[in-house]
């Protein structure tokens, strides 16, 4: 049996609902979707596309299985033909999408899908779950590269990640925005990211003796002993890492490769620890620090020069939380060759299947996008790409490794005012007059029609 | 081969590096820890506890694969003799919690874990993980309970939830908290938990013409559609549902049962409808509203009065975006028979092993609690209950809707002050003086200990 994250059911009910109506009325022509985000939010400057790899594999593994047919029957809310006609359903369609780590603004699509109307409509729900948490996640961790300024980063984020798949997915979406690695153990096997562990408190709370802890620890790791100092008095810890240190230098083969600070005035503290480590002969000690860190703290302490050496961060990156969410979405743009568009209040969408073009000045600086409609010839790099024809992978997702290096190199195009952690002047995203023309002419299209409809039922 | 969120593996690195030290030194007498949030966030008055249910199943289903052993071996990072040894790793210990549902505060412990050291240190990571996101969702969903006064609730997260997990999880902690269902069609075979779906504005979109799309929906659906009447003009569509409804009467076995607004002034777009649907002799149409609610939004809408049947409540509940993550903790508090506590700045712990009471006045409201020693002999009702004794659940977990009766229960006991959505003067929980003088008793005991380990060192 499945789990259920791999489950077709895991999909909103009006996916299924829809389906049986455009079944009922043999409707299935060919449809374009594109995700996008409508506003880049809280303070940032830009995003960064993730999550193309598992989009992939759900597409690509998409089918009902016994047990979920079997549902569908006992749940009465759908009809015997239409439950038979899923035995056979899988995605057979296209998609374009911007490499992952790809940066992009607000109103740009990052994923187009042209499907049999079916197909694309009902792979709405999990594409969106999976492009938007680790978009989101990409977006919020590259703001702490920009602020670490090559100091280590890990992430800490298991524990508070909202579920197993949030806490997975965001060890991946980190190490692409330029983590060093996380702390999730199960993230090495499953998507070789390097991992890395220390102690807890509990561990020093369990010996009697602080340095008793200390050196059970050392002996046990005698290369790569990270020690965790805050448990009771920070000063006093560091002063027995030094004699402990001290004591050691007579074993050749064991060293403390740093200590962790994961409470308190982190800059304030980190300064009297390495005068302590210092004036113990300790230079070679480095010092780690945790404790409720984002982009913004690690901006306070690097530009003031705290001697940190690397940083754990967790809960605020995974869960995002000054932002917590994208306003994005995954809309219908044309139907059966007609570009349709939503005019919801807030909420209107530009019509037709797009692409983005992106420029560039001579130093190799992103200079402003085009967005327009996808066969409009404009000069610059096209962003979406061809990633899935009828269905099949044209070629497997990149080593995450790969990924990484495409999203440094995307950062070294980043214009230098974007990487500020506050709101800076937008970037230009033109909408090109193809584009305004398209919109005119599907309003003028749909009204022509809504007078139609009102004449036909007589309102 | 297990799903990745049931492997043994999805824990931090730190776990598996504590335990080998451990496991080097033979340390493995009883450990006490306990989970709990430092803090109430945001504007929340008290939390509700849930979780438990899934914390009980990652316990009791406990171990290591070969393939975890596999992994274990080629990281290079443990001894064989350890890696050996957790082969017949289980969870062997005893469980005490306040069952699902239940109100609690700062500083209570909401669940206390006592077993073999190794065991007990080992599960922190997910079970922090579990707990944490499924209470965060039930005490930030039950604020909409309060709010929407008895209309209907139903959870549409499942696109921007934190991945699957947490899509399928907020729907159990939702309803738990008193939502009707869920939009997600995995949480039925799942979860048994009710599930409802309309359309989206794609359906509208692929028909040319907008009564063409509700026709056919409601032909599909003839006792339950609900129909999405904001794509181009929201009082135009109402009108056609009009007519449409006038027409479908000469067939008495279909009826519309809703129209749903998902964009604009919801409460003067509500009103305009419902002009409209009455009007037109549409008086048994209700209308749903869904689009960035929250319960300050429900809590307007509701307390003006606009005419609005029920809310799809979705990314704001399931990230909980106002406050996405609590400062929770799952810290030691015994070893070896002995209390302990940290005292990191800003983290300190009470320690040794607790128990929380409640007190009610003669109307059955909740009056105040008492955090004290386990065993401390206070009158009250006793909120941490036994669920495991070694290693075996002493009963299931109840049926969810079980569960949903007892948070009901829990809400009907709350002092109506703190049914606010904003912040109102705390309850009392008072600290015992039994553990007051525990706490004392643990730093004298500590600082002994801190002050022979320098003079061992020479410090």
């Amino acid at each position: 049996m499945r789990h259920y994250s791999e489950s077709a059911l895991l999909t909103d009910l009006y996916e299924l609902t829809m389906l049986q109506a455009y079944f009922s009325r043999g409707m299935n022509e060919p449809a374009v979707f594109e995700f996008f985000v409508r506003q880049v939010p809280g303070e940032r400057n830009f995003l960064m596309a993730a999550g193309l790899a598992q989009v992939l594999a759900y597409l690509t593994g998409l089918r009902f299985e016994q047990e979920d047919l079997a549902w569908l029957r006992a749940s009465g809310k759908f009809d015997p033909d239409f439950i038979e006609s899923l035995r056979d359903f899988h995605f057979s369609g296209d998609v374009d999408a911007m490499p992952e780590g790809t940066i992009f603004f607000a109103d740009e699509p990052i994923l187009r899908v042209t499907a049999p109307l079916r197909e694309a409509q009902f792979i709405e729900s999990r594409v969106i779950n999976l492009l938007h948490y680790q978009t989101l996640v990409a977006s919020k961790a590259v703001r702490s590269v920009i602020a670490a300024q090559g100091r280590r980063l890990i992430d800490f984020g298991l524990r508070r990640a909202h579920g197993a798949e949030a806490a997975v997915l965001s060890a991946r979406a980190s190490y692409i925005a330029g983590f060093d690695g996380s702390a999730t153990a199960v993230a090495a096997p499953l998507l070789d990211i390097p991992v890395f562990g220390t102690m807890a408190h509990s561990f020093v709370q369990v010996h009697d003796y602080e340095t008793d802890a200390f050196a059970t620890f050392v002996r046990a790791y005698p290369h790569n002993a990270t020690l965790l100092i805050d448990t009771y008095d920070t000063e006093s810890a560091t002063r027995q890492v030094v004699r402990l240190a001290q004591w050691l230098q007579e074993d050749g083969d064991i060293r403390i490769q740093a200590v962790r600070i994961d409470s308190g005035d982190l800059d304030a503290v980190a300064r009297r620890v390495r005068q302590i480590l210092d004036a113990g002969g300790c230079r070679d000690i480095g010092i780690f620090a945790s404790g409720n860190l984002d982009e913004y703290a690690l901006q306070a302490l690097v530009q003031s020069d705290a001697p940190i050496n690397g940083f754990g961060v967790g809960t605020r990156m995974n869960t995002s939380s000054d932002a917590p969410y994208l306003d994005c979405a995954y809309k219908l743009v044309e139907y059966a060759g007609q570009p349709r568009r939503k005019r919801s209040s807030g909420k209107a969408t530009w019509p037709g299947s797009k692409q983005v073009f992106r420029h560039y000045d001579a130093q190799g600086v992103m200079s402003g996008d085009t967005l327009t409609s996808q066969h409009d010839a404009v000069v610059g790099e096209p962003l979406l790409q061809a990633v899935i024809r009828g269905g099949k992978v044209l070629e497997p997702s990149p080593p995450l490794a790969e990924i990484r290096a495409y999203a440094r190199l995307q950062m070294a195009g980043l214009p230098s005012a974007l990487r500020a952690l506050t709101a800076a002047p937008p970037y230009a995203v033109t909408v090109s007059s193809a584009l305004h023309e398209a919109t005119r002419l599907t309003d003028e299209r749909q009204r022509a029609l809504a007078d139609a409809d009102r004449v036909h039922w007589g309102g």
